[in-house]
C-alpha cells in the first residue's frame, strides 16, 4: 500500500463533534478517484485532538467506505499507553496500517522515541509508517535512529518531511536514507510543496494533504513525475497555495477551509481553538481554487 | 498568591499510574518549607499527560495537604473544550488559581491563542496565570498578544520563559513587559537557571521546578536576590544542574530522577515514553546532589 498517492483528508467538525456526513463526502471523493491509500486521522485529520473512541469511529467509517482501498490511521499520543490503546482500536476498526509520529509536549530524547516504536511494533498486527514532522513534534530523527527504527518488525514505510528534492542536496539526502533503511521499507515524501519533486527524485509515495481533497490533481502530478515530464513547472502553478500553507502554519487550516468552500463541510469545521482561514486569506484561497480548478 | 516561590513538584508515576504516596511526600516537603504557592500539574507535573480525572485527583490531593498554602493547577490541553473541562474539574477540587499554556500540535496562530484565553477566562471563578514556554508549546507571545491577553478579566499573572535578566537586554525586556501588562498582573520568571537574576531584576515571583523539590534552597536564593546580595554568584553553584537540564531537554527528567535518588519515588517514576536519567547523567546528578546539599 505504500506507493503512489496516500491521501490525507481533513476530519471536519461541527460544533466540536466530528461531522461524519461531511467526512463521508470527502472519503467518497477519494474512493471515486481510486487513490492508492487513504490515511484517516493523519496530522491534517487531527489525530492528536481526537479521543480513542473518535479515532476508532473515523477509522471504521473510512474502512467501510474505502471500497477496498487500503486505509492507514494515525495513532500518535503523548503516552505510549495511549498509543497502544489507539493502535488496538484502529486495528479492530479494520485499518491496513498505522502511522506513528513521536508526539511530544516535553521534547523527546532519542532513546525514548526508539522505545516508543519498539514497544508499539511489538504489539502490532499491521504494518507501521514512521512519521517525522519536526514542525509538530519538535523532534528530528538522526540517521542512527532512522536505522534502528526502520529495522524493527512491522516498520514498512517512513514519511519524511519536505526537503528540496529538486536540488543536489535533496537527491543526496534521499540516497543516504535509502542506504540507512532496509530495501523493504518505502520512503514517502510529505510537505506537498515538495511532493512532485520528491516523486521525481525517487520517493515511493507521496503522503498528501492536497491529495486528501484534490486526488486527481495529485495523481496527475505523480504520473508526470514518474514519467519524467516537466513536473516542476506543472507543480509551480500551485505556488500560491504553498504561500497560504506557510502563512497559516501548515496545510491543515487551508484544506479545512477549502473543504468548506467546496461545499463538503461547514464554515466552523475545526475544533477550537483551531480556526479556519478568514478575511483576506479566505478570499485568496477561494480565488486560487477558482483559478486552479484542482480536482 | 503570585509572589515569592511558586513550587512546581513533579507528578511521580508507578507502573503508568500516579504514585500518590510519593506525591504526598513531595507536597509535605513543600508545606513544611512554607512555600508561597504550589503549582500542582505544571509542565514538570506533566499536566498534558494526565486525563481530566487524574488532573482533578492531583489537584484535590494537593489542596488537602497544602495547609492553606494556595494551590494552582495546570489545565492546558489541545482543545479548548478540554481546557474548559479541566478548569471546571480543578476548581471543584479547590484550587486558588489555574495555569494555562497555549498547548499545540499544529502550531497555533495569534488569534487562536487569544480566543483560547478569552473563552477560558470568561468561565473562570479563580485567577489565571498565562504561561509562555515556546520550548514545549512551539508558540511565542507577541507584545500585542501579551497586552490583549493580560487585560482579560481573571488574568492575574504571566509566567515568562527564562531570559538573561542579569544583562541590560533582560532588564529592558522586563521593563517593556511592565509597560504592556496592567499593574495588577504579576510577572513571574521561570527557567530556573534565570530565576535568581529574574527576582533581582524585579520579577514578582519565581515559578520553580527546582523549588518543587528543594524549596529552602530557592527561598534562600529569592531572599538573597530581594536583599540585593550577591545572588548571581550564589546561584552559579548550580551551574552543573543547569547543564543537566539542558542536556535532558529541560528540568522535568532531572527533577523526577532527583525525587527518586532522594527516596521520594521509585526509579521508573515517569509515564512511557518519558524516561528518567540513566547512566552517566544519573551518576552526575547523584554526585551533584551530594555536593550541593540542596534542601
Amino acid at each position: 500500500m505504500f506507493t503512489g498517492l496516500s491521501a490525507f483528508p481533513v476530519t471536519p467538525f461541527h460544533d466540536e463533534k466530528i461531522d461524519f456526513s461531511a467526512y463521508q463526502r470527502l472519503i467518497t471523493n477519494l474512493t471515486n478517484a481510486r487513490v492508492d491509500s487513504i490515511c484517516a486521522t493523519g496530522s491534517t485529520g487531527l489525530y492528536p485532538y481526537l479521543t480513542c473512541d473518535e479515532l476508532s469511529a473515523v477509522a471504521k467509517c473510512t474502512v467501510e467506505l474505502a471500497d477496498n482501498i487500503p486505509v492507514m490511521a494515525g495513532i500518535g499520543a503523548l503516552r505510549t499507553a495511549d498509543v497502544l490503546r489507539n493502535a488496538e482500536a484502529v486495528q479492530k476498526a479494520g485499518v491496513s496500517a498505522v502511522l506513528l509520529a513521536p508526539v511530544s509536549y516535553h521534547p523527546l530524547k532519542e532513546n525514548e522515541v526508539f522505545s516508543l516504536y519498539q514497544r508499539v511494533t511489538a504489539e502490532l498486527s499491521v504494518p507501521l509508517c514512521v512519521y517525522e514532522n519536526p514542525g509538530v513534534t519538535n523532534f528530528t530523527f538522526s540517521d542512527e535512529l532512522y536505522h534502528n527504527v526502520s529495522h524493527l518488525p512491522k516498520v514498512a514505510a517512513i514519511k519524511i518531511p519536505g526537503m528540496p528534492f529538486a536540488t543536489e542536496q535533496g537527491v543526496e539526502r534521499l540516497a543516504q536514507l535509502r542506504n540507512i533503511v532496509p530495501e523493504t521499507v518505502a520512503i514517502g515524501v510529505s510537505g506537498d510543496k515538495f511532493g512532485a519533486a520528491g516523486i521525481a527524485a525517487g520517493c515511493d509515495l507521496w503522503l498528501s494533504v492536497l491529495g486528501g481533497l484534490f486526488p486527481h490533481t495529485v495523481k496527475r502530478l505523480i504520473h508526470a513525475a514518474q514519467s519524467d515530464q516537466k513536473v516542476i513547472q506543472s507543480a509551480k502553478k500551485l505556488d500560491g497555495l504553498w504561500e497560504l500553507f506557510a502563512r497559516n502554519k501548515g496545510g491543515m487550516r487551508v484544506m479545512a477551509t477549502a473543504a468548506n468552500i467546496l461545499g463538503y463541510s461547514e464554515v466552523n469545521c475545526l475544533p477550537q481553538p483551531l480556526s479556519p482561514l478568514a478575511g483576506e486569506d479566505r478570499v485568496m484561497l477561494a480565488n486560487l481554487l477558482k483559478q486552479l480548478q484542482l480536482d
